[in-house]
C-alpha cells in the first residue's frame, strides 16, 4: 500500500499490454517531433547550449512516468520556467559557461528537492499563494518578455537585459547593425511557423488528407523548419557569412553530469528554485487536471509534486535544467491517444535516439530559427483579455494581475511574481480585515433579529446585540476591538453587549486575545459581554481556554434567549404586542 | 472638518482649563521621574549615547500630542523598539559612532514616513499581518534577549551578539574577567529596583502613607538608584577604578540635528523601518485602546498612525531614534490622572529641563545601573504562560508563537518576526485551503438537504449535490477543482452537479477561474454544473463576468428546486412517501 502510494506506475503497469503500447508509441512519435525543436529552443532561452534541452527531455520523462499520477502529462523544458532559469542565473555567470551550466543543474536539483519535500510533507497548499490572477499576469508578461528577448536572434544583433526597460533600448540602439541574412532566415521561419500553426491543417484537410494525419503533419512544421534551415546554412555556407548557428555541442555534457555542489550558491539560488518549483507545479497540475477530467481519471497533487520532483532531480543529474509539465505538448500527447505515462518513456527513447543520431547535424542550425520557434510558441501565452475580464469582475484581483504584469515587464521575473503575491496578500487582508458586522434588533412580534439599519426593529437601550458575519481571526481581530469600542463609546446607556456568533466558524488565538481585551475594556466601562448562537466546534475550542470561566457573561443558545434574560421587559413586550395585534 | 480629522488636539484643546492642566501637570511630573532613567537606559540598549534617549523624549511627545487620538498614551523610547533599532544598525556601524547616531535618526525618519504614509493611505490594516501569537512570542523573546544582552554591563565584561547563540558563549568566555565593583553596583541596583517595584509600595502603605503617594514614591525607585550611584561613583572615584560610566555627552547632539540623508542606506534600512513601524504601532495602539476604553473614550487608528509618524519624524530631527507608545509608562500616566495629551507636552518640558540641568551630572552614571533598570523592566515582558495557553487553545497558533520565540532568540530579531509572520500565513493558508464541503441528500419527506455522511438522506444517482461551507477564494480554489474531480471520477452515473452556495460569501477571480475550469472538465466528462442558493452580492458579482451565460447550467433558488427540476422522480417520490406515511 505504502509503495503504491508513491508509485502510481504500479497501478497502470500491471495492466499494460500491446494494444496500449501501440497507442502510447504513436503519441510518443508525435510528441518527439514536437519536443526536439522545443527543447533546443527553450534551452537557448534558458541561456544554455541547445543540446541541454535534449538532455532535459530524457531522464526527467522516465522519472515522471514512475512517480507522476497523470496519465498524459508531457514533462520537459517549458518557456516560462526556462525564462525563470535564465533570470536566476544570468547575473551570476556568463550565459553558456561551465559555471552557468553547473548552476542550472543545481537549480534543477534544488527545485527537485523542494518539490519532493513538499510532496512528503504535504505542503502542496503553499502553491495557493499564487492566486490565478497572479499566475495569469505572470504568464502573459513572461510571454511578452520572452518574445522581445528573442527578437535579437531574429535581427542578428546583440541585446541583453532582464526587463523591457533594458531590452527595448538595447534593441533600438543596436538596430543599425541588423544582419540581413539572419533577418531573412528569421522572418521566413516566423512566417512558416505561423502558417503551419494556423493554416496548414485546414488546408491539408481541404485537400482530402484525414483530419488526424493533417493535425500531425502540421505539428511537424518546426521540424521541417529546422531541417530546411540546416540544409540552407550548410549548402550556402552561411555560417561564414555571419549567421549565428548552434555550433559544436560541448562534449563534456554527453554523459551523466553532476550539478555544481556549492552550498553558498545553493543558498543564493534557493528563492529562485522555490518560485520555479511553485510556478512549475501550478502550471503542470492545472494541465494534468484538465486532461484527467476529460477521461474521468484522477490525479493526486502529492504524486504530481513527487513526479515533478523526481523529474527535476533526474534533470539535475543528466546535464539538464528545471523542467515541468508543458501545456501544448501534453494536449498533443492526449489528442494523439496516449494512454499511460509509458508514452513519456517512449518519447524519452525517441529523444535519446535523436541525441545519438542528430547531435552533430545540429551544428549548422541557425539560432534565428530557434528564436522563431520560441516566439510563435510564447505569443499564444499572452492574454490581455484575461486582464480585462479580471478587472471587470473584481477590481482587487485585477489590480493584483496588472501589478504582476507590470512588475515582470519592468522590474524582472522574480520581483514581479513576488510583487503580485505581496499585493494579493495585502488585498486579501484588506478585504477580510473589515468583516460585515451589524447591530441587530428584534423584529416586532417574532424571535428573529435583523440589522437595525435595514429593518424596523426594536432595540433594547441597555442590551446591545451585534451580529458578526465572518470567522474571527487575525486579519479582523483588531477591527472587532475597534468596532466594539466605538459602539460602546457612543451608547452610554448600554450595560450588556451580546455578540451573535451564528456566522462565526472559527475563533483563532488572536481573536481570543481580542475577546479578552474586549471583556477587560467593557468591564472598565461597566458593560458585560455575552455570546449567543455559538457553533459547536467553536464552543469546543473556547472550552480549551479559560475564557468561558473568566469572561463573566453567559453563552445563550439564541439571541432571543439573551434578550429575554437580559431585558425581559422589552423582549416580551414586543411579543405580546404582536399577539394582541393578531387577536 | 478636514483639519479636525488630522488634529484631534483641536477637540480637547478648546475645552482645556486650569483644572485639567493641574491634573495633567501632576501626571507629567510622575511620568518624567519614570521616563528619565528609562530613556537613558533604552538609548544605551539601542547602542546610542544615553542622552539621545532624553532627546527622543521631548519633541516626539509634543508631535504626538498634536496628532494622536489617545488622551493618555505616553510616547517615547521603549525596550522592544530600541532592541530592533540596535539589531538594524549594529552590523552597519560601530555602536555609538556618528554614523550610527545618524543612521538611528534616519531609521526614525523612515519609520515616521512609513507610519504617516500608512495613515494617509489608510493602510493600517497591514499591521494585521502581525497576529497576536506572533507579537506575544516576539515580545517575550525580545525580553529574554534584552535581559541577557544587558548582563555584560552588570558583570563589567564585554560580550556582543544579536542572538542567544552568540551572547551566551561570549558571556561565558569573558566571565573570568568580571569586574567586581561593577558587579556590586549592578547587583545592588537590581535588588533595589526589584524591591522598589514589588515591595516598596505595600510597605509604605503599611506604614500609613496614602496609596497614591506610596505608588508614586515607588515609581521614583530608578531615579533614586541613579542619584545614589552617581554620588557613589563620584565620591569614591570609581571611574578610575574601572567602573564603566555614561561619560561625556557629545556636544554636537545638543541642538537640532539632521539624520544621515543617504538613499542607499535608507533602502538598506527600509525593511527594518517597516518592521519597527508595524511592531511599534501594534504595541502602542493596543495600549491606547485599553486605556481609552476605561473612560469610554475612542481612539482612531489612522490618527494613531499619524501621531506616531509625527513623533518619529520629530525624533529624527532632534537627535533621537525610533519611539512609540510605551505600555508601563502610559498606564502610569493614566493612573496619575492625565486627562489630555497636554500631559505629554508637560512631560516633554520636564525632560527638556532635565537635559538643561542634569546632563553634565550624568557623566558619572554607571552603565550597570542603566542595565539593571532595563533588566527589571523587560523581565515583566517575558510571559511563558501565554505560550502554554496559546498552544492548548490552538496547535497552529501555538506553533506560530513558539517559532517566533525560537526565531528571535536563535536567529535574530528581524528574522524571528519574519519567520513568525511567514509561519502564521502558511498555517492560515493550510487551515483555509481545505474548506468543509459536504455531499448532501434530501431528508425524506422534506425540502431540506443534509450531509450524506451524517444523516439518512435520499441521493439521486444522476444529480450530485455538494454544499460548500466557506467563501470560494484563492486559498481554496484549487481544492474545489480537486474535490469536484474526485467526486465525479468515482460516480460514473452522475449527469448533474449542483453546488449549494448558501455558505459562500465571496467568489474571487481565482475561484471564478476554477469554476470555468470545472465547467470545462465536467463538460468533457458529460456532466453539467448548476448552482443553488447563491447569495445576492455573489450573484451581482457573477453577473459582471460571462460565467452565467457560458456555464450552461441553471441557478436555482433552492436546492430542492434544483432536484425537482433535474430529477423530478426522486424529489417528488420522497415527498409523496412522506405525505402517505403521515396520512
Amino acid at each position: 500500500m505504502k509503495l503504491r502510494r508513491w508509485f502510481p506506475s504500479l497501478d497502470w503497469g500491471r495492466r499494460y499490454d500491446r494494444a496500449i503500447a501501440a497507442q502510447d508509441g504513436l503519441a510518443a512519435l508525435i510528441v518527439t517531433l514536437m519536443l526536439v525543436p522545443q527543447s533546443l529552443a527553450y534551452a537557448m532561452l534558458a541561456g544554455l547550449p541547445p543540446v541541454t534541452g535534449l538532455y532535459a527531455s530524457i531522464l526527467p520523462l522516465i522519472a515522471y512516468a514512475l512517480f507522476g499520477s497523470s496519465r498524459t502529462l508531457a514533462v520537459g523544458p517549458v518557456a516560462v520556467v526556462s525564462l525563470m532559469t535564465a533570470a536566476a542565473l544570468d547575473s551570476l555567470f556568463p550565459a553558456g559557461s561551465p559555471g552557468y551550466i553547473g548552476a542550472a543543474m543545481l537549480l534543477a536539483a534544488l527545485s527537485g528537492l523542494i518539490l519532493a519535500g513538499m510532496a512528503l510533507l504535504r505542503l502542496g497548499f503553499i502553491a495557493n499563494f499564487l492566486s490565478h490572477p497572479v499566475i495569469s499576469g505572470f504568464i502573459s508578461a513572461s510571454g511578452i518578455l520572452i518574445a522581445v528577448g528573442q527578437l535579437k536572434h531574429i535581427l542578428g544583433i546583440s541585446a541583453s537585459g532582464d526587463t523591457l526597460l533594458e531590452l527595448l533600448p538595447a534593441l533600438v540602439h543596436n538596430l543599425p547593425g541588423v544582419h540581413l541574412t539572419t533577418l531573412a532566415i528569421g522572418t521566413c521561419s516566423l512566417l512558416w511557423l505561423w502558417w503551419a500553426r494556423s493554416r496548414l491543417r485546414p488546408l491539408l484537410e481541404h485537400r482530402g488528407v484525414s483530419a488526424c494525419l493533417a493535425g500531425n503533419l502540421a505539428k511537424a512544421g518546426p521540424v521541417l523548419a529546422i531541417i530546411a534551415s540546416i540544409a540552407t546554412v550548410t549548402v550556402f555556407g552561411l555560417e561564414e557569412g555571419g549567421v549565428k548557428v548552434v555550433g559544436t555541442v560541448p562534449r563534456g555534457l554527453l554523459g551523466l553530469a553532476l550539478p555544481t555542489l556549492d552550498l553558498d550558491l545553493a543558498l543564493q539560488l534557493l528563492p529562485a528554485a522555490l518560485l520555479i518549483s511553485l510556478v512549475g507545479f501550478v502550471e503542470s497540475v492545472s494541465v494534468a487536471q484538465t486532461l484527467a477530467a476529460k477521461r474521468r481519471q484522477r490525479i493526486d497533487p502529492d504524486n504530481e509534486l513527487m513526479g515533478l520532483g523526481a523529474g527535476n532531480l533526474a534533470a539535475a543529474f543528466s546535464g539538464g535544467f528545471p523542467v515541468t509539465g508543458g501545456f501544448a505538448r501534453s494536449v498533443v500527447n492526449f489528442d494523439a491517444g496516449a494512454q499511460t505515462p509509458m508514452a513519456g518513456v517512449f518519447t524519452a527513447a525517441g529523444i535519446a535516439l535523436s541525441v545519438l543520431l542528430f547531435t552533430p547535424l545540429l551544428h549548422n542550425l541557425p539560432q534565428a530559427v530557434l528564436a522563431a520557434t520560441i516566439i510563435v510558441a510564447v505569443l499564444s501565452l499572452v492574454d490581455f483579455k484575461s486582464l480585462r475580464h479580471t478587472w471587470r469582475y473584481s477590481r482587487q484581483d485585477g489590480a493584483a494581475q496588472a501589478a504582476t504584469m507590470a512588475g515582470v515587464l519592468l522590474i524582472g521575473v522574480e520581483a514581479g511574481i513576488l510583487l503580485g503575491v505581496g499585493i494579493s496578500l495585502l488585498l486579501f487582508l484588506w478585504r477580510t480585515s473589515r468583516p460585515h458586522m451589524a447591530v441587530v434588533g428584534q423584529l416586532p412580534g417574532s424571535e428573529h433579529f435583523r440589522n437595525v439599519a435595514r429593518f424596523e426593529v426594536v432595540e433594547s437601550p441597555s442590551v446591545l446585540s451585534l451580529r458578526v458575519d465572518e470567522s474571527l481571526y487575525f486579519p479582523n481581530a483588531r477591527y472587532l476591538e475597534e468596532r466594539v469600542g466605538e459602539l460602546v463609546a457612543t451608547r452610554p446607556q448600554v450595560r450588556h453587549l451580546v455578540l451573535m456568533c451564528s456566522g462565526v466558524n472559527l475563533i483563532d488565538a488572536s481573536a481570543l486575545d481580542s475577546l479578552y481585551a474586549i471583556v477587560e475594556r467593557l468591564d472598565a466601562a461597566g458593560v458585560q459581554l455575552h455570546l449567543s448562537e455559538v457553533k459547536g466546534p467553536v464552543m469546543d475550542q473556547l472550552r480549551r481556554s479559560d475564557f468561558l470561566e473568566r469572561f463573566g457573561g453567559q453563552v445563550f443558545v439564541s439571541q432571543f434567549d439573551a434578550l429575554r434574560t437580559l431585558d425581559p421587559a422589552i423582549a416580551t413586550r414586543t411579543l405580546q404586542g404582536a399577539l394582541q395585534a393578531r387577536q
